[in-house]
C-alpha cells in the first residue's frame, strides 16, 4: 500500500514530502570493488569525471577556484551578480565578510552588494576562467539575463546557467516584458541550465525551453530559513524524484532529448549526493561541502545570494571553517567520518556497496524511508 | 489513498491533526513579480492594506500601538481588560513587569491585573483611537462582555472583538444566564469577531451568531502551556482547514454570507502567515512578531490573558527582545532571515514565489506534508 | 482509514502505540463554567473528591502525607516494601538520599532497602493512617504479599494495592507456589486494585480476579529507563484505552461487575490527568507532580521501587525540587504555566473548555493524534 | 490495514524500515521468575549460556577479554586485522589511540593500522585463546581471507567470522579474482559466521554459502556516520526480521539446515538485545556495551574497523569510560538505569516480564512500533 496524501483539514489535503535525511540506500546483494565503478557525467558536450558542480556562490567559487575545479575535472560556476563582477578587486570585501560578527553580517552583505555590476567585467572573469583551458560556466538569475546576456555570451561562454530561488518558464509580469525563456534559449548558440524548479509540472515546462539541464530545488542552503520566511520549502528526495519523471515524459514528447536533472540544494554532505543520485538524478550542485576548501573565497565563511537580498533576505552568514584543499575535498583522504572529505570517494564507495557500476544505473537503487528515530 | 485518522486503542480513534510547521507552500510552475500580487483585506465596511491584525495583548496593542498599526493600513485590537482599562496611567505597571524575573513573572502579572477595570476607561481608549482618525477595535472575553459591552459600544466602536481561549456559541451554565451570542450579536450594531474555535462544527455554529469573523485557534502563544496544563492542543493547521470548510458550508445554508475566518494563534513568524492563507483563511491575528517592535508596551516583554489567570495561569512571560519599528516588522527592511521583520513584504514574496496574485488566490494552492526529518 | 499496524520486516509486524504526548483534547461546540464541572470519583463503597492516587512511592506518600492527602479528599497508597516498614524512623535515611549524588544514589538506595522488612511497622503504620479518620491504601508486590497480607488485612486496611512493574493473573514459576491472585482477592475481605497491566488481554485476566481496580502501565516513572534496560514499553494513551476497552467485554461477561481502570504512569503533568481520563481511565495514580510538595518525605527527590533493585535497577533518583504545599499542587493557585500546580482546577477547567460536566462524561470526548511537529 | 511503502516522489517508492529505537516489547497476560528462564544458545556443536558475542573490534576483544569472555560462557571474537596480528606488543599503540585526542584520532588510527598483517601473529593469537580450553573465534574481512585464511585454520580456529561492512555472496571485480564464498566455506572445515548483510536476498544468498550463521547490520557503530558519508543506512528492526524470514526460506529449500541470524550493529543498550531476538535473531555481536568493561584494551574509547580506513574513515573513536568488571557488565550488579550493566540479568529480566521461557520462543513475542512522541 502506498500512502502519498493525507487530510490536513476541511477539504485541504497535502502530499507527504521528503528530504535527503528521509531515506537511505540499502545494500543488495551484490557488491563491487570502488576501483570498478564510474563517476563522467557528460552533459551536452562536455565531459566530468565526476557529477558533482560547484554553486555559483561567492563564498564557493571564484574564477581561479573554477579553473582549479575544472583541471579536476568538475564543472564550477561562478555567480556573474557577485563580488567579482561589481568589484575589479573585491579582496577587501571578502575580508569585511570574513571579519563581520554574525548579527551584523546580513545587513553588511546588503551593502557590500549594492554596488553595481560591470559588464566589463563579466567578460573579464569569463575570459580569465576559458584562458586557463577548462570549461567555464557561469551563472544570472532571470531579471538580470537580459540586461547581461550578451556580455556572457561575447566573453564565450560553454556552459550557461540560469539560476533564481524559483524560475518558471512562465513568468507573469505586469511591468516590464518578462524573459522569455524558450525563445531566449532557442535563439543562444550555448548550452543552458536552468532552475531552480521542485515540481514535476514546473520541471517539465522548463525542459520544453530547450535547456540542456535543470536544476531542482532553492539552492543556497537556504532550505530552512525560506521555510521560516516565505512558508515555502522544497524536500528535496521528493522533488527530485518528481523531476526525474518529467525527464521521461519530456523524452517521450521530444522523441529523445535527454535533460539533465541537477539536484541543487539541501547536498551537504557526501551521502547526500549518493541519495540525490538514487533519486533520479544525473548531476548534484554542492556549495557548503566546497566552500570549506582552504582556497575557497569565502576563507570559512558561507552564504548564498538569498542572503544578500535589500529588503527581504532569505538566507545568512555561516562559519564553516576549512577542512582541506579542494582536491582533498573532493578525492580524499578523509580524515574524519562526517561527509565532507573526498566526496567523490565516497560517491565510489557507496556504488560499490550497493553494486552499481556507473551513475545512470545507481538511479535505479532501492531506497528505504526512515521511521521516525532512525 | 488518504489517512485520517488512527486506532489508538480499544474502541478510541484519533484523527491526525497538523500544525503550521507541519506543513509548507511548494512552488508551481507560474510565478510573478512581488509588486505585481495584493494583500489587500476587507471586512464587513473596512479596507485594510494587509491581513494582518494585531492581538488583544497588552504586550501588543497600547492605544498608540492602535493608532500608528491603523495609519499603517491594518487593524489592531486593544485588549478592553488589559491594563489600560484597569490604571490611567500604566506605565508604571508595564516597567514592573519589565523588570520582573522570569520565575516571578506570572505571579506579578496575577497581582498586577488584580485591579477592577474602569468602565470610563473602556471610552476613554476607544475614543483616543476613533480620535485619530483610525478604525477602531476592541475585544472583551464572554465573560466581561455582559458587564461592559454598553461603555465599548457608546464610545463608538468599529470593530467589537469578542475573544477567550475556547468561546462556543452554546455555553452552559448553572449559575448565571450565560452570554447568548447570537442575539447579542443580532442586536449590536457594529460588526463582531468572535472566536477562538478549533473544529468545523464549533466553527459553523459561530459563524450563525452572526459574527463578520471568527478567530481559529487559541491565540495568545499559549499552545505549548495550554497542553501541559489543560492537555487541551488545537493544531492549527487542521483547525484553520476545518473551519474554512464551514465557512462553505455556512455560505450555502445562509445563501451568501461570507464570514471571514482569521487564524488566531501560532503564528509566529512570515512563513506561517502564508501557511495559514493556504489553508484558507481570510487573516490572521498576530502576537509575538508585534511585539518586538520598538514602541510596543512590552518592552521586548510578551504575555497573553491566559498568563495573567488568577489560579490557573496557561502562559508565560515571555523575553522576545526588540527587532525594529512598527513599519519595519510590517514592511521592512529585514536584515535577518528568521522571518520576523517584514511580514507584508514576506507575504508578497511567498504569493509572487508561488504565482498567486490575491489573498484569495492564495487559499487555493497546494501544500506539503513535511515526513519526520525534513 | 484506519491505520493500526505496520509492517517492520519479513513476516513481523507491529501496532503503533500512543503515548500521552501523542494525544489531545479539542474543544468541541459547547462549554461549561469550571465551578459546574465534577471530578467526584467513587470506587467501591468509597468518596473522592477527585480521582488522583498518591502513588506508592517512598518520595510521594509517608503515613504523615497519606493523612493529609486523605483529608484534602484524595486516596494515598503507602509502598509496604518502602523505608516506613523497614525502619522504625527512617528520617535519617531519607536525609542520607537527599544528600546522595545522582551518579552513587542507586547504590546508595540498593543498600538502604536492604533492609528486612519489620511485619509490626506493617500493622504500626495502617493503623496511624486509620486513627487519623481517613481511608487507608497501602501496597505491596505480588512476591511480598504471601508473606505480608495478614499483616495488612490485620490492620484493617480498607483499599489493598497489588503492585508491580508487570502484575499477571497468570504467573509461572517452577519454584515457590506463586500467588494465585483470584483465589487471594476472593478470600480477601477488602477491594483490591491490582496492577500493572499493558493490554486488552491482561487487563481482562486481572479484572476476573475480582479486583476493584486495575493499575494500566508501569507506574514509577521509569518508562524511558524500562525500555533501555529491558526493551520494554508501555504506551500509555493506548495501553489505557486497550484496558477500557477491556473493562467493556468484562461488564458484559460478568453482567454488570465495573471495574476501575486507573492509569499508572506518565502522568506527569496535569495535562496528562484529563488525556488518562480521555483515553476512558476511572482515576490516574500520580507520582512525580506530587513528590514536589513541601511535605513530600523525598524532600525534593524523586524515585521508585524500580529504582531500588538490587542487581538490575530500572529507575534512577530525580531531582525535582520542591514547588509548593500538597493543596496548592491540588487545588491551587498555580504560579505557573508548566501544569504541575493546581492539578484538579486544570482538569476542571479541561472539562469546561471542552463541555464536560464529569469524569464519565469526559471518557467520550474526541481526540486528536498529533502530527510530527505539533 | 498494513503501510510498508511511501511514494517518495514520481516513480519512485520507498519502504518503512524500523530501527530498534522504534520498536518495544510490550508485557502480555504471563509472567515468569527471571530463574526460570534460559538464555542459553547453541551454534553448530558450540553451546553458550547467553547469545551475546563479543565483536571483533580492537577496543573490545584482545586475547586476555577472549579467554575470560569465554569462560564466563561467552563467544568473543578476535580481528585479526587488528593492531594484534600487526604488532608482536601492541600495547603503546594502544596508548596513543587513549591519548589521542578527538580532533585527530582518525588520523592517528590510519597511520597506526598502516602497519602490515603478520601471518605468525595470527596463528599465535588464536592458539593462545584456544590453549585456555576456551573456544576460539576471529575474524578477516573477505579480501584478507584468501590470504590468510590458511593461517587462522592451521592454528586451529572454533569459528570462523568473515566479516565486512557489507559482504555479498556475489562480489563482481574487473581485477583480481573475488572470494567465491560458496566454494570457499565448503571445503572449509570449520563452521563459518558471515556477514554483513541487509537484507532477505543478501542474507538467503549468504546461507546458501553453507554458512553456520549471518550476520545482519554494518556492526562498529557506524550506523549514523555510514549514512552521513555513503547515504547507505541500515534500519536493524527490519533488517533482522528481513532476514528472518530468510532463514524460515532457506530452511524449507535447505530441507532443515538452520542458520543463525546474528544481529551485529546498533545493539548498545540491554534492551537492545531482547528487541534483536523479538525481531528473529538467534543471537547478537555486542561492541560498545563491552568496550566499557575494566579490562577492555581500549581503555574506555571505543572505535571500530570503518574507522581505520586509508582514505574514507566511516566511524570515529568514542570516548565510553569504563562501566565495570565484564563479570558485571555482563551479570550485573547493576547500579545505574542505564542499560550497560547486566546484560544478560535484563534479558532474563524482559523474558520473564514477557512470559516467556527461552530465546526461540522470545523471537515470537508482539511488539509495537513507537508513534512520533513515545
Amino acid at each position: 500500500m502506498i500512502v502519498t496524501e493525507v487530510e490536513i483539514g476541511g477539504t485541504k489535503r497535502g502530499r507527504i514530502a521528503y528530504s535527503f535525511d528521509d531515506i537511505a540506500l540499502v545494500p543488495t546483494r551484490r557488491t563491487r570493488n570502488p576501483e570498478d565503478v564510474s563517476t563522467n557525467w557528460k552533459i551536452d558536450a562536455y565531459d566530468f569525471s565526476f557529477p558533482i558542480m560547484a554553486a555559483p556562490m561567492d563564498s564557493v567559487v571564484s574564477p581561479d577556484v573554477a579553473i582549479n575545479y575544472g583541471k579536476l575535472g568538475g564543472l564550477a560556476v561562478l555567480d556573474l551578480e557577485g563580488l567579482w563582477t561589481r568589484y575589479e578587486d573585491p579582496q577587501s570585501e571578502f575580508k569585511k565578510i570574513a571579519n563581520a560578527k554574525s548579527n551584523s553580517a546580513v545587513e553588511l552583505l546588503q551593502q557590500i552588494y549594492s554596488a553595481p555590476i560591470k559588464p566589463e567585467l563579466i567578460k573579464e572573469r569569463i575570459k580569465q576562467i576559458k584562458s586557463a583551458g577548462v570549461i567555464a560556466a557561469a551563472s544570472l538569475s532571470p531579471r538580470a539575463v537580459v540586461k547581461h546576456f550578451k556580455s556572457v555570451v561575447e566573453a564565450g561562454i560553454d556552459i550557461f546557467v540560469i539560476r533564481g530561488s524559483t524560475v518558471s518558464a512562465e513568468h507573469v509580469s505586469t511591468g516590464d516584458e518578462p524573459l522569455n525563456l524558450k525563445k531566449f534559449i532557442y535563439e543562444l548558440d550555448v548550452p543552458v541550465i536552468v532552475g531552480g524548479c521542485a515540481s514535476h509540472q514546473a520541471g517539465l515546462h522548463l525542459m520544453r525551453t530547450g535547456a540542456a539541464g535543470v536544476l531542482v530545488g532553492f539552492g543556497g542552503g537556504a532550505a530552512h530559513t525560506t521555510a521560516d520566511v516565505l512558508g515555502v520549502r522544497v524536500p528535496m528526495a521528493t522533488a527530485v524524484a518528481d523531476v526525474a519523471a518529467a525527464r521521461r515524459e519530456y523524452l517521450d514528447e521530444s522523441e529523445g532529448r535527454y535533460v539533465h536533472v541537477i539536484a541543487d540544494g539541501s547536498v551537504g554532505k557526501s551521502g547526500d549526493i549518493s541519495k540525490a543520485i538514487a533519486m533520479g538524478a544525473d548531476a548534484v550542485m554542492v556549495g557548503s561541502a566546497l566552500a570549506r576548501s582552504n582556497s575557497a573565497p569565502g576563507g570559512g565563511k558561507h552564504w548564498g545570494s538569498e542572503a544578500v537580498h535589500k529588503d527581504l533576505p532569505r538566507g545568512q552568514v555561516v562559519e564553516l571553517g576549512v577542512a582541506g584543499t579542494l582536491e582533498q575535498i573532493l578525492f580524499g583522504p578523509s580524515t574524519n567520518a562526517e561527509g565532507t572529505l573526498n566526496l567523490v570517494g565516497a560517491l565510489k564507495q557507496a556504488m560499490a556497496t550497493t553494486g552499481y557500476s556507473d551513475l545512470k544505473e545507481l538511479q535505479r537503487i532501492e531506497v528505504v524511508v526512515n521511521s521516525v528515530k532512525s
